[in-house]
């Protein structure tokens, strides 16, 4: 799939189904392109002469367009689309509703559909979608009843009721965009065809999307980190609580995916994440507007205290930090302040300043080193004239080339501000803490921006030898599996307890007298899984009772379940888990994501805690590394309760390695290690559990 | 302190210190004064004959007001309170700055002004302060700008500026006030007062404050908890975070207190603390002007899915849940909605709706028993008229008499219906979240105001006994206790195991035997605090190696530090703590709130995981239940990892007597037990550690 710039810059658009009828989608659609469009319209419908005053052709073939534009009824729209990939028209927007999101026949509609835009190699939005807007040559190829103001921001939006809205209040709001696509059903082109043209798009500064689901997961992480060295992207992807993503999916159809996949999806993509529309568009606006910052120092200048605390708290709850300002910036500051005035950050001018004061202490704050960027918080007073602040505030900003946010607090005084401000790309809100907010969604940016994309490490492994294990396993028709799989680890280099299976008490205590005492003894049986509950688990054994011992458990086993499937006991060097920290690697299989790799701390930091850190597999190691700062327990890795800190290395390596056996065999639905004995000096995989996909 | 409406609605008011001189304070006051007040305006200043074309008098003594605004420079004010205080003015507010803010001589002054309201008994608002309005009476006793619009929230700041900037912002959003007061230095009157004083005011509906401090944490608590159970009380607490909180401080001078011990003690007190200002006016604004539900199920109504899902997600972040509707609503829905809507919550009448199908939608949920408030979302559509729409969500909103909130989603098409809605009461968004947030608050307050308010559980103990123990640490100088100091707990009633403190040989094997083997022996010395560190910790004595431990315990303490206190060895029944779960009961002494107490799971859960449930002493023992399930870790008491449930109500009781013993004895600073180890049958406390103050 190549740019889709043309899409949304075509030089003649056709309307199939343009229609005079009052109210009509296909009459909406040519006065909306007719309102600005700077290129040609070609009306198509076999029965008018002229629509809206342009004349009309009967078919999409002689349109001679390079857009066309689908508002016919659905049972017609497939063979228009024929109709116009034979006639070389390689942009497609389908309006038209009543293809999947109906299911049935509209679903096979769907797939005809998307085999004639393969057939065509046709860039084809919708079907059932409000359409397409760039603003760059005026175009307005929806039926949404106001256009785009122009600006840098390109949107996708999964909701078409959502683009209407927003377009209804951006207008007022000072957002303008540069595209604008209502993505529908996605049957051909989706959410990463847009990230990844809209990366290579000059006149696109951010990338902003409201997303219901991601049709293939893995795809939009590949473009998407990509493109977000260069452009942020940031998206409300809704159907977060259990709730909402029933309510999304009973609305699209679309398979809404478990949170936390997509949480780690657009985590390792880049993507800016927000939780509502107005963090949304706070972002868009802010990330449209100012630079990115070079550090997380931030400076409150402030002619009042309250506010000025709140700022502070705000800076507090974020990734920023108050600047420390060096001694030339405390010294400047004292020149030009009065007693009384706080020359530490945050600055306060105090009441009674005028806007020379403010505007000299705005100045002398950016020109320290460690200020990344600036929050300008004024109450009214008699003495401060908001208009003009704004204008110096702005013209502070573009000097200096840092990053500015005011918090003008005021009703009518600071609206007239505003304009000024809105000109300048300064964000300005009555809320201290959204104004910090706003810098702070640029030090997120900078932080994905300049983030080292790691490849994932890739590790000398017997693939062999675990393919043949798992085959081993099919061929007897398993699907979970537990200690009799420790080859698997082996064959990955992750290091497990010495021992073996063994499938008589004599092999038994041959094995229990080569590990030296004590040992640990488990009937291995593919049909009991919870072990530890018929008395199938033996610790502390001696090499002279291991084979009473091993007859025992193959009784109790039997007692259980007379027909169940005995593979042997597995006879184990016995593991001090006491002497280190439990702790579980996790994976299992998202259906947009694939593999995901879950790290947490053993029992009930995981179960009850749900204290985890969570990456899509595979991994690399450096992010396996901050895969065990990231959980809240971490501190217990270090030592935290008197012990030594322990191997985190190889608790990455081990991440890594697992990640890269999931990864190999997709046939694998999940495997727990669980738990990884971790100490100062390694690990040990001392249980495993998963479960695979029979042969199919 | 009886009510302050007088303050608020006073027939005559003197301004000290008026003027005409332009930009001064004196003249801002006159001028807003006559700006709408019903009253008499009585300027005060020996110079003038009139000011502002009103009758000037030479003292505050000859105005005959009830009110005195004074804003006289520093020096000159504690006299010109005291001559209002002799001419029976009740009523006065200093404006004046330069008093406990500056330091140093300003505080002394601000002593002298408490003394003087003190002697007369006088209602003081300030010093240092913007002022107050009364809207009832015209009333704007402020510098400020522009005073607010009437309505029915009261509200508090301890930041002027702050009080300028809303006022500002108010009378542009629909937000009305009742009575506004800065409450500068707090002087004399403080929030607890102004609360106090707003509950019992019939046109007073929400309280909103702004504060930096609260001075008097026990009394604000005390007044809130009251004034909740009938009057929503929101605050922003600044100073949150530990910037925030150093900002704050050296903004006011104000001890910001530990945020801990706010978020405990506005809890305590029913407030709703809101994090930002945009929260605290979304707050007040639904407060103000919608009913409390009676039900936490919530209709949402929309004509765009995207938008439902939205607001679903945010259902699922907050209190409410989504209402499950009955099936005559779902039958009216079937029979009113067109194939393809959803006649299930959230209910989608999809976008060809017009105003009378999505009334009908909204009129039927309301009708719903399981429905306590709906959220109405409206995409503009072409069909939907957004004025009509207004109209209609307000009548039925007043005939159902229940909650609603309104998210119509646009910009220009929104803002001429918003006018409608405001006059209803009714907040509207363009973010369904914050629509949803905004209906979520009315069952916060909902929570509060039902919620049994507990009056603490007092337990028969042995206070002399307790006393005795007390009084004998603090004979011999001793300010850190530890096991010695259990017979402590044992005239509380709280459970410890069997022991005793001996000081020779003879007797510790004397005690053993009576325990039984083996034995726990720990050195008791006040100098020694980490007993483990110098070996002066024995576990799994036996009865004949007691008199042998016990010379090994005193020689290592002596060893350690040759001149310590050693009060003896403490012999103690050995107890099995893998068989239970150990929790931490703590407490300490917080300068605003007094007594807090701490209750989490022992070790890592509390110092790593941060994972504690903190309340006021004394608690009341359905408060302390409430403690052990708030914890993350909460599970694990009810048995989550295979062990039978603990004793749930013996650690609420422990927690109840604990907090009566630190209320009983304000000398304790500190006192820590840890491990309090918890069984199905039971608790013991196996150590204890305190501080107490020395006597004065």
């Amino acid at each position: 799939m190549g740019t889709l710039s043309a899409l949304f810059a075509p030089e003649r658009v056709a309307v199939v189904g343009a229609t005079e009828r009052p109210g009509s989608v296909g009459r909406a659609l040519v006065e909306n392109l007719q309102s600005g469009f700077e290129g040609d319209i070609v009306p198509v419908n076999p029965n008018y002469e002229t629509v809206c005053g342009l004349p009309c052709v009967g078919g999409v073939g002689e349109a001679g367009a390079d857009l066309a534009v689908v508002a016919v009824p659905a049972s017609a729209a497939v063979d228009v689309v024929r109709e116009a990939g034979e006639a070389g028209i390689e942009n497609v927007v389908v309006v038209t509703a009543g293809f999947g999101e109906t299911g049935g026949e509209g679903a096979a509609r769907e797939r005809e559909l998307e085999a004639v835009a393969d057939e065509y190699d046709l860039h084809l939005v919708g079907p059932n979608c409000l359409g397409v807007i760039g603003t760059a040559v005026g175009l307005n190829a929806t039926f949404a009843p106001r256009s785009a103001p122009p600006g840098s921001i390109s949107f996708l939006s999964q909701s078409g009721a959502f683009v209407t809205a927003v377009l209804d209040w951006a207008a007022d709001h000072g957002v303008g965009f540069e595209n604008v696509v209502s993505l529908g059903n996605k049957a051909v082109l989706d959410e990463s065809d847009f990230v990844a043209s809209w990366g290579d798009d000059e006149r696109t500064d951010v990338v902003v999307g409201y997303l219901e689901s991601i049709e293939d997961g893995r795809r939009f992480v590949d473009v998407a980190r990509e493109v977000t060295r260069e452009t942020p992207v940031v998206v409300v992807k809704s159907g977060r609580t259990e709730a909402g993503a029933q309510a999304a999916s009973s609305h699209t159809g679309a398979m809404a995916g478990r949170d936390r996949a997509y949480a780690a999806g657009l985590r390792e993509a880049g993507v800016l994440r927000a939780d509502t529309v107005q963090d949304l568009f706070d972002a868009a606006r802010v990330l449209a507007g100012q630079p990115i910052p070079d550090t997380d120092g931030v400076a409150v200048v402030t002619n009042a205290g309250g506010p000025g605390v709140m700022a502070t708290d705000a800076v507090g709850d974020g990734p920023l930090s108050l600047a420390d300002f060096g001694s030339a910036t405390v010294d400047g500051l004292r020149d030009r302040l009065p007693d009384g005035a706080n020359v530490y950050n945050p600055v306060d001018v105090i009441g009674d300043a005028d806007n020379d004061r403010l505007r000299d202490a705005v100045n002398v704050v950016l020109g320290d080193d460690a200020v990344g960027g600036a929050v300008v918080i004024a109450a009214p007073t008699a003495t401060l004239d908001f208009t003009q602040l704004a204008t110096d505030v702005a013209d502070l900003q573009s000097r200096h080339g840092l990053p500015v946010t005011t918090c003008l607090m005021g009703g009518e005084h600071a609206r007239r501000a505003e304009d000024t401000l809105e000109v300048a790309g300064i964000p300005n809100y009555f809320d201290p803490a959204r104004a910090v907010e706003s810098l702070a969604t640029l030090e997120r940016y900078r932080s994905v921006r300049d983030r080292t994309r790691h490849e994932p490490t890739t590790y000398d492994v017997d693939r062999e030898a675990a393919a043949a294990v798992l085959g081993r396993a099919r061929d007897r028709g398993a699907t979970r599996l537990g200690v009799e799989a420790t080859p698997l680890l082996d064959a990955y280099g992750i290091p497990t307890p010495d021992g073996a299976v063994v499938d008589s008490p004599v092999d038994a205590r041959d094995v229990a007298e080569r590990l030296g005492d004590p040992v640990v003894m488990k009937v291995v049986s593919p049909d009991i899984l919870h072990k530890s509950d018929i008395g199938g688990v033996k610790v502390g054994v001696t090499h002279e009772d291991v084979e009473d011992a091993y007859e025992d458990l193959i009784a109790r086993a039997r007692n259980y379940q007379p027909d169940a499937t005995i593979l042997g006991v597995q006879v184990q060097a016995q593991v001090d888990v006491e002497s280190g920290v439990e702790t579980i690697v996790g994976t299992n299989r998202d259906p947009q994501f694939g593999p995901l790799v879950l790290f947490g701390l053993g029992g009930i930091f995981v179960e009850v805690m749900e204290d985890t850190a969570v990456r899509l597999a595979p991994v690399a190691e450096a992010e396996a590394r901050a895969m065990t700062d990231e959980i809240r327990a971490s501190p217990l890795l270090s030592g935290a309760r008197g012990g030594d800190p322990v191997d985190r290395e190889a608790i990455a390596e081990t991440i890594g390695r697992l990640s890269q056996l999931v990864t190999d065999f997709p046939e694998i639905l999940e495997l727990d290690v669980n738990p990884l004995v971790v100490r100062p000096d390694g690990v040990e995989a001392v249980d495993l559990r998963l479960t695979i996909e029979p042969e199919s």
